[in-house]
């Protein structure tokens, strides 16, 4: 019996082997071709592999991938056995049907129909290939400890750095967007940052009423509003936060709408409940813009998963369908835009819990005149 | 008669719809949903989105994304009409068959088969989603003046960022790789990059011979390799380079791998005419390797095509298909590897031209001890 405990991957891997024995179209084995779910479960970072997940146990799984990564992926996944080939799901495919798998599931959601179509070529008729969707997805939906506290860490290099920037005298009128959305991340990389969790948005005056805003060499002016949303990655894990600010003199518009989306974020963070109908999350913030009149004026959802990847399960939105599971990592992040005018967002990412939502991202949300 | 030239992108989209009137499968339209693509055929630089484009003409062309990017895609494809919607495939497709599109074709490279099954569930017996390959990516291989301006100047970044550090006594004993890696980056912002090419390579020592390594807190000594592999981003172009460098005092077996390398990598350069096979690329270094006993220390493909993506149509390697095309955008990178003890790979950007290659990294590959 060994003493050393086996990885958080490995359990991983037994969470997903449960759910192909009991979902409701069993399969023999499933082909993880995804990159990041290969990564969930495996901790292998090459940008070629899959993952061959038996139902009959641990003994069958393999993972492959090619002679360029022949000693990473014993460094990163020594404790399962390695295929080296080039074409991975095919390479896997073809040992799971040497071991008499019968169905065998693959990752609808991305698989292309071009390689599903590679696959299928070679397969005689007693073989089935199975479409999947979302099984890894749903579990990476649930946080573990380990990955509470690399999220933990990615968003307290978020609030440090931005911290840093703003001690600096960075925002200020005069400076780029680009400039501030560079000091930003160079300060995440001083305080560990792997990479940059997306691209950074700096958006000022009438550009915070664009959502999604990439920084241009336009010059921050005496009072315009700043929105900046920004993440840092720590050992594969994102963090994601949006503060907005007004430079020198605030209007009053901009304080209402400030406080509006301020008051629409606190109602979102609070409707954080184990169990609670992710449209029911969301509308708990929408509603208290719409009664404002600006819902024309709030154009997404509020909020996402967050984990190896910035965007993940569970959506929050009013298409979202489903119900937040405890141990999820979220943004909340309404936002209230006027076009041509300017816009605020305010983010936060948390971790829901049994009682008060756990809030990785610790800066300050009051109303800020910088 | 417009006097105004129209824009690059308009004219990219006419070679499309002459593929698609010529393909051997034609369509009377093609969704393209691949979000790189649609840059290159629109300029619209947003996370959602797809394009229509019709055999008929261009005025029955749309681009489709949802309301965060109203604003964005009007100043990025003002030349499009614009609908908006959220699953903007299902749009366009939607749009297609109302204008008496049958055949509608689809990218089956990067659509799902969720997405397929998707697109497929609503239509009737007599419309047919078509599936085809590589179109755009095709077009994508050869490159336009714009185009091959911008992979200019990511790679001039690259090359004075990487003279910045050297000069700047970065690349030193005592420094991490992670160090090396952070202070390359930042010198790439520093001179205009929008962002990282791709995960920056420091690998020191031993951990040269792993061919994708990703940089530590190891601590370089005299004595070792240090490969660097890094790119930078401008205006959406990646560059890529690698260069080999000792420290304070080189052994005479780094030396014999870096010239067999180097006199490896003028081959493959040398091999970059229009219209060579791109097998014999490869080979033409390939085979310098291997006549020095090293080949099975060389476990990758000489190169690959780069561009709006950092690995894109053409690759080079011993499983490449088809030929080169003038005004492809290539690296040439070769490498030893040896394990445990270290690795030197040596790669460029160039242009294939009628005439000598364009070599855009100019950055000098004479065996180096720093």
């Amino acid at each position: 019996m060994s003493t050393t405990a086996p990885p958080a991957t490995a359990a991983r891997r037994e969470r997903l082997r449960e759910l192909l024995r009991s979902a409701e179209t069993p399969v023999d084995a499933l082909i993880v071709s995804d990159l990041v779910n290969l990564r969930y479960l495996t901790g292998f970072t090459g940008s070629n592999g899959a993952l061959l997940v038996s139902a009959g146990g641990p003994d069958a799984d393999r993972i492959c991938t090619d002679g360029r990564y022949t000693t990473q992926v014993g460094a990163q996944a020594g404790d399962l056995v390695a295929v080296i080939a080039r074409d991975t799901p095919a390479a896997l495919l073809e040992v799971a049907v040497r071991a008499g798998a019968r169905r065998i599931g693959f990752e609808a959601d991305t698989l292309t129909v071009a390689a599903h179509r590679g696959l299928s070529a070679g397969l005689d008729a007693t073989t089935e290939l199975v479409a999947t969707s979302g099984l890894v997805l749903g579990l990476r939906a649930v946080k573990d400890a380990g990955e509470i506290a690399l999220l933990r860490r990615a968003c307290a290099i978020g609030d440090e750095a931005l911290a840093a920037i703003i001690a600096g005298g960075v925002i200020r009128a005069g400076a780029t967007e680009r400039a501030v959305a560079r000091a930003l991340e160079w300060e995440m990389y001083a305080r560990g940052a792997d990479a940059i969790a997306f691209e950074t948005i700096v958006a000022a005056g009438a550009h915070s009423a664009i959502p999604h805003h990439r920084p241009t060499d336009a010059v921050l002016a005496d009072g315009d509003l700043v929105k900046i949303d920004f993440g840092a990655v720590f050992g594969g894990y994102h963090s994601d936060m949006t503060r907005t600010y007004v430079l020198h003199h605030a209007q009053d518009w901009q304080r209402e709408i400030y406080d509006l989306v301020a008051t629409a974020q606190a109602a979102g963070r609070a409707a954080l409940t184990p169990g609670a109908d992710l449209r029911a999350v969301d509308a708990a913030a929408r509603d208290v813009i719409d009664a404002a009149g600006h819902g024309e004026h709030y154009v997404h959802g509020l909020g996402h998963g967050v984990g190896l990847e910035i965007h993940e399960a569970p959506g929050i939105g009013k298409l979202a369908a489903g119900t937040l599971p405890c141990g999820a990592a979220v943004t909340v992040e309404p936002g209230v835009y006027l076009p041509g005018r300017g816009g605020v967002r305010i983010e936060d990412t948390l971790v829901v819990t049994d009682g008060e939502p756990d809030l990785l991202t610790a800066t300050d949300k009051a109303f800020t005149v910088i």
